[in-house]
């Protein structure tokens, strides 16, 4: 299905007055729309003499000017694994240094608070979150941010990227939660990122923003105005045109094709009698299968990390493109889209676990 | 006007394919189609076993992708005053020296070979030249892009950027020529930059372009892939159906437009007796006044540079808006955009020449 706001890109009132620069920080009525659609959708406040919004070319650039704005040389950087491919490249492109929280399926990818609180030292500049998580395909749950808050406030210096890109892609209860809605002071050092890449389907389009506190949003907006200049002005005309309201009935198709290809996952697990390797995935577009301790791994036991051989063997025997879960930070699993048409998954994700089982 | 692929970002036609992820080097229809147009209008052939191209958002993205994989702590890059605004304060993120080559309105802004020459050291990385010029409105001769040349073959570890995007904004004869046309065998270090924001009166749909060596065109792609992505997929989409041999005919009236408001500018130099400090702008959308030795500048002697104040003046007190030259690298002087609505123009231009007169 496609959003709305394409038929707005072609609506005739405004389209020819959309192809000029638009501001640095990007078009203020569309910026006011990101904080007032955040604020609704997270039930918080946003103190506007203490933050600013900026539009940049989709999320991974946000991304990128906050970590060019705030790293220095010598910084730490933490996150957590599963993590984004694209963090620990750029924090090292900033000249700064990667540390990386493990995980792993038998805890549902979710760190725990103590290795957190122990990756934290006096060089940590700033704490990466990504919840819901990709590739992990899951949210950490509101007992795991309650915790996380308690963490932060023991280290006032820190500020927090919480990377929501996939907050409305959750298809199972309870909705994602955020350490800040347990305490919004904590909001004066957070920096929110999101787009419409996921919630609206429109990867291509390059349109992410960035809520930061003003010392930052300003550095943000100098080094945009320096190496890129305000995101694309027609779909930001576009979607100050559209209701962000209607994302919920957007996605109501999409979310139900997620859930399915998730229960189709699960009962291929549970057919080849590997159901003690499953946990259900709830959110964003993926789910992180773990080879570590199926009976594939067998064949590649002179390797510690085999993601990079499985998902070659499924590609080039089976046909099944997954992608190895070494660039993750977790070796020995791979990470499958739950994206594609459902017959299509239900056949790979059958040919996937027979090959997993061995059998 | 409008050019004719803004239809064809509507058309229905390709239109739902267009939303999701391009490659992040662009489209490769696209790709090719900037190649050839780039060989066909410069009369030069591009090695694509030696170049790649690689599309990015708008050409200051490009142009910053190119100083960060280049540039490093120690390295000098030369440009020429005035020089855009960006080049130096990239120079400086990425670690390196600037090293300005100065010009006048005595030379029409046209820096002399004998001082790019000298302002060569073993540290030099990079020269940067942009012909036509962002803000003198000229540029550089046949004659000086041959003596360039051969600068460039005594230093043969050099790379060049030759920064292009105002190339068909010529509205006086003869028409932009460059250094690589004289010898083939410069292109093999010369850096291309292009792109639509100018040439389509698109500044606002972020499509610029590099065309590079093939390990640099490898480093950008690379760069780019972890900092941002690839551009904007449904203008480039549209862009792959787009003729661009009707560049051309686009551009008449929008030259036109420029060469009357030149002429308005000059006339009004005239009107008020200050022909000699006049020089006839060529290209691009600006015209660079130097007000160093003019009346006005006795009211402002005791500064070195007036052109914050003066402009502030003309802002405030005639409702005149320029460009500060200083941010240009050169002081005492200001931008004049051509652009304007003819009959405002030569409304402002009379009382911009008899605020400089003095009278």
């Amino acid at each position: 299905p496609m959003p709305e706001f394409v038929n707005l890109i072609r609506s005739e009132s405004d389209f020819l007055h959309s192809f000029q620069y638009s501001p640095v920080a990007g078009l203020p009525e569309l910026r006011t729309k990101f904080i007032n659609h955040f604020e609704k959708t997270r039930g918080v406040k946003v103190n506007l003499e203490k933050h600013g919004c900026i539009v940049s070319n989709g999320g991974k650039h946000a991304i990128s000017n906050i970590f060019a704005c705030l790293l220095e040389e010598g910084d730490e950087a933490v996150f957590m694994a599963p993590y984004w491919v694209s963090y620990p490249e750029m924090v090292s492109l900033y000249g700064a240094k990667s540390v990386v929280v493990e995980t792993g399926s038998f805890d549902v990818f979710v760190p725990s608070l103590d290795n957190v609180r122990e990756s934290i030292t006096a060089k940590t500049k700033i704490i990466v979150i990504n919840s819901p998580n990709n590739p992990s395909g899951t949210h950490y749950s509101e007992e795991w941010m309650k915790g996380f808050a308690e963490i932060l406030k023991d280290f006032p210096e820190l500020y927090v990227i919480s990377d929501e890109i996939y907050y409305e892609l959750y298809y199972y209860d309870p909705k994602p939660t955020y350490f800040y809605q347990f305490d919004e002071s904590l909001l004066e050092r957070t920096i929110i990122v999101d787009g419409i890449s996921k919630t609206l389907a429109a990867t291509g389009l390059r349109i992410g923003f960035t809520i930061a506190p003003t010392e930052l949003f300003k550095a943000i907006n100098k080094l945009q105005g320096q190496t890129a200049s305000g995101a694309n002005s027609l779909v930001q005309r576009a979607l100050c045109h559209f209701n962000f309201d209607n994302i919920t009935t957007f996605l109501i198709p999409i979310k139900k094709h997620l859930r399915d290809n998730a229960e189709i996952l699960g009962e291929s697990f549970r057919k080849y009698n590997l159901s003690h390797l499953w946990y259900q995935p709830k959110s964003a577009f993926y789910y992180l299968i773990d080879f570590s301790s199926a009976p594939i791994k067998e064949k590649y036991s002179h390797l510690d990390d085999a993601s990079v051989e499985i998902c070659e063997e499924l590609l080039e025997e089976h046909g099944i493109a997954l992608v190895p879960g070494a660039a993750f930070g977790c070796p020995n699993t791979a990470r499958i889209s739950l994206v594609s048409e459902k017959e299509v998954f239900a056949e790979a994700a059958d040919i996937l676990l027979r090959y997993m089982s061995n059998s």
